[in-house]
């Protein structure tokens, strides 16, 4: 595209992007293309995921953790297929607000994820739009051949497994849009949840191992679940009264008064970036003492059975699905509402 | 990303873009990630455009040839490397004007070209946006190993080539917006090339072989050739006189007084995506037989020379750079007049 530097994508690229480039591949962001030397018995796992401002980010959110934000729900992906993280392509899509020091706040959020995260910028595009900011990234990847990890393998006798905890991501919007009438540190923790959700790559190598059908929940975990239902070709019957909660989440529960709808709308929240996934029973032992060793929660929460879709229980007693299936029915910011 | 399905993305993925997906390495759309072998021998050539409505792409421009665009200005970047194209992520940020008709345009315009370059769609995401309409693509292609052609290698004696026409991007653009009077056939020749360039693939595999700086021009052929300049230190000599133009080009050269200021005001509108590179003098007759092979005009305009930056001669004499150098100094679509 013709780039004329009205707006400052030059200065932009050479001052706060070429220094997180990757020195060799990205070739200092001064070429057209970045140049992978490829990896002799690897795949290469790419993921790609947008984010608009308003929708699934808030306009008064920091560009530091917009940015660390963005890095994560694709690296998120990447630890959910057992996949190795190495780099990623950017495109920004500036607005107005994003004058020079919120440029540089997203740099500064980038460059703390990649030394978190060991990945590099490759190259990529800046541009300019009238309208609200929007973000995207090709987060790349290696994973042995033919070992990366898909929604297929599911097969009835497995067991679902969870890491970490459900419902912060959809408590953390809440939190992040002064909701929630919790404790002042609960609000920060499911708020800083909700910016800069941790992806599980520390689990992921245990995933390429173990795991059968694996998804990152992001939509909400019944529907990810259904996910790997839908594609594998069975059933999966999911526990509600297991459900693994933080600190925060479970003090936001001591305060429902019903415990069905409070567990439901945490399992259809989303925006977890936790992994589910499918395993032998066997492994179980296995999957318990790996999750122990690298401090993650890992919870079954259901089981593979033959038969199509999710069904979900609760005080042993099969729900029926809501009309719209189980999803929240509405857009991520703008609609949720926490009552 | 929570997906609830208000706006209708999953059914855009399932029923417009999983068609569009390689069979075997996009797994359908159907997973987070797309999974792709390597290719041992090969290096894995990346690039990342985004374009905006009202900034890259009119709002009144159909979707088809929009998609048309976004693809071939990636493929173009591709092309100027000497690398060959294989697949690409694809980032929707639909807007409110993006209605299931215009997402099936969209669709179609990205096979039509699909099958005309040879590329699969491997992944990607679709949001909404509130504001205008943004796409972006990662093309992903094949060098061989270490071959990929850079901005850094001119060195003084080695000639400036172009292929096709320049000026038609700046002129088409123009001509979209209804801004020239020419014979109509030419205003639609123009606002066609405008809307749909055509990525030089065709001349990639002699790019491959004999360039030793390459880039594509979309900025602007001066603003480009001091790409090269700058990144492999030295100074480019550009004449005038020999700026190859299309037969509307042409028409409308034949309506300006002063030449000079035409010809400065076409090397530097940018959008024309064809490639400038630099080669050894005695590499000249070959390349001229390869382009005449492919039915493509080829073009010396100029030579590498020690020193630095581009300069521009017209008429034998050596012009002065403009204040604020050799780009038009405003956005493509918005600023840019014809007179």
């Amino acid at each position: 595209m013709p780039a004329v530097d009205v707006t400052g994508e030059f200065e932009t690229i050479r001052k706060l992007l070429a220094p997180l480039a990757h020195p060799e591949w990205g070739r200092g962001l001064l070429d057209d293309v970045a140049v992978l030397p490829t990896r002799p018995g690897y795949d290469l796992v790419l993921t790609k995921d947008a984010i608009v401002e308003g929708v699934h980010f808030l306009a008064e959110d920091p560009l530091d953790t917009v940015a660390q934000k963005l890095l994560r729900v694709n690296l998120s992906d990447l630890a959910a297929k057992g996949a190795e993280p190495f780099g990623y392509m950017l495109a920004c899509h500036w607005s107005e607000r994003c004058g020079w020091p919120e440029r540089e706040a997203f740099a500064r959020g980038l460059a703390i994820d990649q030394k978190a995260f060991g990945i590099a910028l490759i190259g990529g595009d800046t541009v300019v739009t009238p309208g609200p900011a929007s973000f995207s990234v090709t987060m790349m990847g290696w994973a042995p051949k033919g070992r990366t990890v898909g929604r297929s393998g599911a097969r009835s006798g497995q067991l679902v497994f969870v890491t970490g905890q459900i419902g912060d991501g959809w408590l953390g919007l809440q939190a992040a849009q002064g909701r929630l009438s919790l404790a002042p540190e609960r609000v920060a923790a499911l708020a800083e949840h909700y910016r800069r959700p941790m992806p599980r790559l520390i689990f992921a190598p245990v995933i390429r191992e173990m795991a059968r059908a694996s998804v990152d929940v992001s939509d909400g975990l019944i529907a990810d679940l259904g996910h790997i239902a839908d594609v594998s070709g069975v059933g999966i019957e999911l526990d509600l009264e297991p459900t693994p909660l933080s600190a925060a989440g479970q003090a936001w529960f001591d305060t429902r008064v019903d415990e069905q709808a409070a567990l439901e709308r945490l399992a259809t929240g989303g925006d977890d970036y936790e992994i589910a996934f499918t395993a032998e029973a066997g492994d179980e032992e296995t999957l318990r003492r790996e999750a122990e060793r690298r401090h993650l929660r890992l919870t079954v929460v259901g089981r593979v059975v033959a038969g199509r879709g999710v069904t979900v229980r609760f005080g042993g007693v099969t729900l029926s699905v809501p009309k719209g299936g189980w999803t929240h029915g509405h857009s991520p910011v703008d609609g949720a509402t926490e009552s």
